[in-house]
């Protein structure tokens, strides 16, 4: 059987304010996923050894959501999968949901290509549930849609592709530092005083703005969280330094993708996002953190066919 | 001197769930100023004397705008202003909102027109707080710039107009009930739980999405609100009934305008709008409340010159 190349990009969660609701394709990182149509079950032969992800189809997003898709087709056979992991697992990138994505995309695709990327959505996010434990489509859906991503509502499952910033330069730098998703959601709290609920909302609510209109002036302004940074960058050594001195640098925002580690910073400008991706880095290896760094963009396509 | 006569139009405080940081203009209601330039001071020389609103221009919206727009322009010289009201006060549209914008916006006008409508807001929603006791542009904004308005920040002030959506039938009702601002922000929650601050932040942002791309569909499934309407849908005898029959009439949603008691619903289809209303009226009349209502749309445009 004819084998299918499918790409599937590196999600930033949240997008800052939007906890739980909008979410961002972002170019220079992606899981690739091969897969061919076998006679029965779901294969995954082969995946990168160094990533510790196990190759049982149930305990992999990649295989899981093949399950669901396969379950919604009501198809007959099964498929075969070769996963190669280019978003680090556990760094806040949407690791887990880019293999879910690009694996719902190839089994939809060899098995009669019936539903659409928006269809998808669901059998993908059931996968991320079934590994963290909680449903949420921020990282599921901006890797299926590409640009940015709104979950009005989880169940009935409700999103909306808000659409892309051509200006956007995004750093994103990532330091050594393990969060465990789980660990980054126990911490949370359970009560929002108003002031910080309508903060955030607003914020978020000026994001979503920024990318309808494609508008990076919108965005430059809208990146301040008080409900869920203030706690989450507690888990991320150096961060308040880093950010103060990612701002001195001239970014216009700097804040976590998804749990973290990973933190990003926003301008656009390409010269001036080197020079702060350096500050960044350097601060974090004043604060005895290692980390490493890219200038990248949106990725408005989403999951695709690479061959 | 030479008159000048300018309109402002009622707003719809919050849109729903976007609590403080939303607001709507419509047509079908507005405030409508004369104002000419004098040689000192502040004259409202006249009022709807059926109103009650106090002609002392340090005790009304449209006196108190009139005086920090001077004081912005540093201008020699002063305005008379006379008021006709077409917005009820106390209604949940905005009336004195829709005052200070008029206001702000002949006084700018008639004393060398220096200021954007932008920096009018400033003024506009100063007056609003001094007579309120809270500084909120969810109603000055949306006055003064039209269509649909976003305030990321009170302090700084930072609004956005968002944009209209053309499709949109507007059916708002008012109950003959008093809700007083002040009565309906005490009772408002302290801390929201962190389900709800997503629930409302979510369908905030697709309120903001819809606004931009001018796309009913989004608006449709949008009026979302588990913050602020089971708490003061309660100052509004009926409110869950009317809402029901509403809905169930065809509306796409139903909520508080601002801290009400107006009632707003939605559509696309000006005949189902007119259906609806008269649903809503009677069923605010079968639970012992009389009501008015009417049908209309967006106003685009704000706060403007009519001759």
């Amino acid at each position: 059987m004819k084998w299918v190349k499918i790409f599937s990009p590196a999600t930033i969660g949240n997008i800052g304010p939007g906890f739980d609701v909008l979410g961002l394709a972002v170019k220079g990182f992606g899981d690739v996923i091969e897969a061919r149509v076998i006679d029965d079950g779901i294969v995954i032969s082969s995946i990168n050894p160094d990533t510790g992800i196990s190759k049982d189809p149930k305990k992999n997003t990649a295989g899981i959501a093949a399950s669901e898709v396969l379950k919604i087709l009501g198809a007959n056979g099964g498929i075969e999968l070769k996963i190669n992991k280019g978003i680090p697992p556990g760094s806040g990138l949407g690791s887990s949901a880019a293999s879910a994505a690009a694996s719902a995309f190839a089994t939809n695709y060899l098995h009669g290509n019936k539903l659409s990327k928006e269809e998808l959505i669901l059998p993908a996010t059931k996968a991320e549930e079934a590994v963290s434990g909680d449903f949420f489509a921020d990282n599921t859906a901006p890797a299926l849609l590409g640009g940015a991503t709104l979950t009005r509502s989880c169940v009935p499952l409700d999103v909306t592709k808000i659409g892309s910033i051509d200006k956007l330069k995004i750093i994103l730098v990532t330091p050594k530092i393990t969060v465990l998703t789980k660990d980054a959601r126990k911490i949370l709290p359970k009560e929002v005083p108003i002031k910080n609920f309508v903060n955030n909302m607003a914020n978020s609510c000026l994001i979503s703005t920024a990318f309808a209109k494609n508008d990076y002036g919108l965005f430059a302004r809208s990146l301040n969280d008080t409900v869920i940074e203030p706690v989450r960058s507690k888990l991320i050594k150096g961060f308040d330094v880093v950010k103060k001195n990612a701002l001195a640098a001239g970014a216009d925002g700097m804040t976590i993708s998804g749990s973290g580690p990973t933190v990003f910073a926003i301008t656009d400008n390409a010269q001036k996002a080197q020079y702060i991706k350096t500050v960044m880095i350097e601060t974090f290896y004043e604060q005895g953190v290692e980390s490493s760094g890219i200038v990248t963009e949106v990725d408005p396509i989403g999951t695709r066919i690479i061959k």
